[in-house]
């Protein structure tokens, strides 16, 4: 995984969305996507979502990154759906003002990748430290 | 509702449930789903499972019932599935161990619906001091 293949989704804000907003072409999604390579675009009630299951070691851990992903999604007023289990999370971003996928959604998985390298860091430099 | 319809099942704690532990037979389900009633039983994936759809002003709301819920099951070692959106957060309980419905599951339905209460509760207070 290259340190810098999605810098410029995760430096960027949520716009503002509204129903008239512009929904990602099929060229923008050939572009987007590769940028947040484990995502998936999953269609649930005629509506197109990005989709991602994050690992976890327990529930607190899980529990502890769907509160880390709300924070930004406060931050950006921009709010998935988040489904948490012991041992995962999965985290599906799309626009409801567009009943589809905006700019905003590739911004918010990019972040939320980002939250979740961070996490795994701290989780590893604390195995390291008990071990 | 009854103040006292789900006390008996919201002052059990859980038991430790094994592969061979007894699913809730169809007199059972008779017995305790009317102490939950607003609980319904589904099928996913061939599993019988207990879901609620709580209801929330926004997503900060919600999120904080979902941490509300994930304290109670790590404090009975029991874990649901919690899809947390914004407005709403959507409660899953069934047992792992015997791919059903155990007695633990209407102890922390009942226990999620106690958590509900005293949220609603609290945020009524709040709103009377705000008015």
């Amino acid at each position: 995984m290259s340190d810098t293949r999605d810098q410029a989704l995760t430096q960027e804000r949520c716009v503002a969305c509204r129903p008239d907003s512009p929904r990602a072409t099929e060229q923008e999604l050939r572009e987007w996507l590769p940028q947040i390579p484990e995502w998936h675009v999953i269609e649930r009630e005629g509506v197109p979502q990005l989709t991602r299951t994050y690992k976890f070691k327990n529930f607190a851990d899980a529990l502890h990154f769907t509160n880390k992903v709300g924070e930004i999604a406060e931050a950006e007023d921009h709010h998935p759906q988040i489904v948490t289990e012991w041992g995962a999370v999965i985290v599906r971003w799309w626009t409801h003002a567009i009943k589809g996928l905006h700019r905003n959604d590739f911004v918010m998985a990019a972040k939320s990748d980002a939250l979740y390298a961070a996490s795994q860091g701290n989780r590893a430099r604390q195995d390291d430290r008990h071990a």
